[in-house]
């Protein structure tokens, strides 16, 4: 695997789920095939298990790793071309992408949405320019459309606990006081739409999901009603994409409770974390056997650690 | 060792103290202990010895460190049960307790007394919820009522310069101009106390430990009294008790001087570090043969390096 | 080596940028000259290339590397002596630069010039102070007046692309909306006065370098006079020397240009980055094939290495 930006670069989704589930089984067997090799973790957002699951994945490998929280450095990078550089970017993306490549052998980066500009989010301008400069393989820690190490977790999870073939998966927003990005659903619904699993999405009016990552998925306006009959509810708050980025809803009666999941087929409770308490979902579901939460975090790990071991394959 | 929370982890602590100066002579011996495995350092709060020393004695060990400054990613954990999450707080600490306990084999972690209410501080709250979420061993690298690392180190050196089987002791308040916890000399006369040394505490009004820390030890209300015939001098400020967390007092009286230094039995001046020279203690003692606190900051991390192989070899 | 703060640890210069060649070459052929050593960075003032290139370098020597943002962490350190400290400043550089020296084999410090009082900064009044306390060798990242590491790999990046024994190299300050230490032009000069160069440099009045460092140099008021027949144009701004520390020109027609260029001799343009586009130079020039800067960058890394290998060899 040359690079790892989304999943047009995984040949076979199912092959990479199940390599992922083979790396958890025995996270030691590789633990030399990235000795004297350098992981350059960059994070232009901050991030808690992002980091360190990457972090962990990195050193299982045998790898180092350099890890650069660009924003709190207060380190701008311009991303404009021909731009007369004599305000707050000390540095062109260019630069500094051309620059990180000559220390690193793979460079993971973060660069999240900035729910400004929905043409700019869409075109993934940062990661697409970075990748464009740097000279060493790159894998997305969360771009402004997707965060494809998140969904290649959440389908291991799914794998592990399916009992059909077929599971039906409903993808359903809740709320929060934030406008956050798109990133993780778009993923998500991205991912399982690869799977064999029958994927549902309801939300309120105005939180559409750009279709480019929806294919396949069937809309159910009704959150009660898409619920029905759920092998896995994975909510999520996104913010709205019609007007783009913004909170259109608060409403509570999204909110993921047991009497909700009482509709489902005994249905598993998935999120990405981090979770809001009593505003995503209550204490009484995150807190009961139905939430498998904390192994779908456990699973970035492996997730990671999968796609490092590809990447390491193809430097060679 | 289980875990390393405060003293009541170590059934003996002048064995552990013989375990650290044992370290202390010898530090690669251990170097191939913690190969493979994952100690994560969480610092709710900024630290300088303690990360760099800890950091050290992780490595050398051979453990792979992952260091997580939280607060400066301006992640706040809510620590209420039941509450609507819809403020500041991102994250639950059960979510993030039990996340980070995924990724790392240790963890240790820093969480100072927020000194705004005296009962939350004593109860230990946001130490006590992170163990009980966590499902690896923890670490105290300095909690609200403690910081045990510390006191073991301390304990080293007054070890390795005491010339008497039971030292004199003294244990003295000094000024500062702001308001800080109390765990470092909470610890400090917790683990003297267990000791062949004598204990003198001094200290303004309002100033009284906790007495769950300072059995044993005397109250002495005249420093120059009890400065007299002392072997070891340990200097430190702490924020007042009754009023809880407040400055009361910035009487320069209490610095320590070379003149008090001559009241003691050619006493040694301890402190934890980073102390404000001149208001806690003159330079002329600081930078006499008589101050051992780059000492006392050197043996941390052989302090930390004996802890942590002992819930290594717990680990197994 | 027994430490690396200024040209003036260097014995031979020629030697050592001959060294960092060959450590560029084969950079895994000592890859546990530094194993069970420590390298602390502790950065007074942000870095991206610095961080990133010294740590690298570290860690393919072996080497554990521990990196210490103090300033981030809002670790105010006092430098004067007999101050009272009751102000911002935590801790005594003192006290710090001996702690930091118990934890670490080899010491690597950024303190970048204040730019407030010239005299200050000329003593390069912190690092000497810090390099006085410390007890293991330091290594300059970047100080009030010089950049040493910088300036290795920038003549590492001549010897690489120069044709003629003596190359004609302009050093030219170029236009900036901030002020700038000299640090990289002074070291840059420096250097280069002991290379086989002819080194001319180029500036508005009032830019004039502090002679300690252009000894050899000749100076040229009109910088396309400077430019005729250059092998090698080195860009960068600094502020301004008398008055000191402040922008006194914003002159755009001193940006390099490729009609600038075309005066040279085919010369090669070199910058230390980060640069501003468009403003100290033109896309035009930094996208041509004429542009060095990214391999400048590379040889950090390398320029490091060979002398974190010379320290190590020292250490024993």
């Amino acid at each position: 695997m040359k690079q790892f930006l989304s999943i047009n670069d995984v040949p076979d989704v199912s092959e990479l789920v199940h390599q992922a589930l083979t790396v958890k089984r025995n996270p030691d067997a590789w633990k030399e095939l990235g000795l004297y090799k350098t992981l350059g973790m960059i994070f232009m957002n901050p991030s808690l298990r992002t980091r360190l699951s990457t972090q962990k994945a990195g050193n299982s490998l045998g790898m180092n790793v350099m890890v650069m929280n660009v924003a709190q450095d207060g380190w701008n990078l311009e991303t404009g071309d021909g731009v007369v550089m004599d305000g707050d970017a000390q540095e062109h993306i260019r630069e500094a992408a051309r620059v990180i490549s000559q220390y690193c052998d793979i460079i993971a980066l973060r660069s999240f949405a900035r729910l400004k500009n929905q043409e700019e989010d869409r075109s993934e301008a940062f990661l697409t320019r970075f990748v464009d400069e740097a000279t060493v393989p790159v894998i997305n820690m969360e771009s402004a459309t997707g965060h494809p190490l998140q969904a290649l977790a959440d389908l291991m999870t799914i794998e592990e606990h399916r009992s059909t073939t077929a599971p039906r998966v409903v993808l359903t927003w809740a709320p929060h006081p934030r406008a956050l990005p798109q990133a993780v659903p778009n993923s998500f619904a991205q991912w399982v739409g690869k799977s064999d699993a029958e994927l549902i999405i309801t939300h309120p009016e105005g939180y559409t999901l750009d279709p480019e990552f929806t294919a396949g998925a069937a809309f159910e306006p009704d959150q009660n009603r898409a619920l029905e009959g759920a092998d896995f509810v994975y909510a999520k708050n996104w913010s709205s994409t019609t007007p783009y980025g913004e909170v259109l809803s608060r409403d509570r009666d999204w909110m993921i409770t047991e009497e909700k999941m009482s509709l489902t087929n005994q249905g598993k409770f998935m999120h990405c974390l981090p979770v809001r308490r009593n505003v995503i979902v209550t204490d009484e579901v995150l807190d009961s056997p139905t939430s498998i939460v904390i192994e779908q975090a456990a699973n970035r790990e492996f997730a990671t650690q999968a796609v490092l071991k590809r990447v390491l394959e193809w430097i060679g």
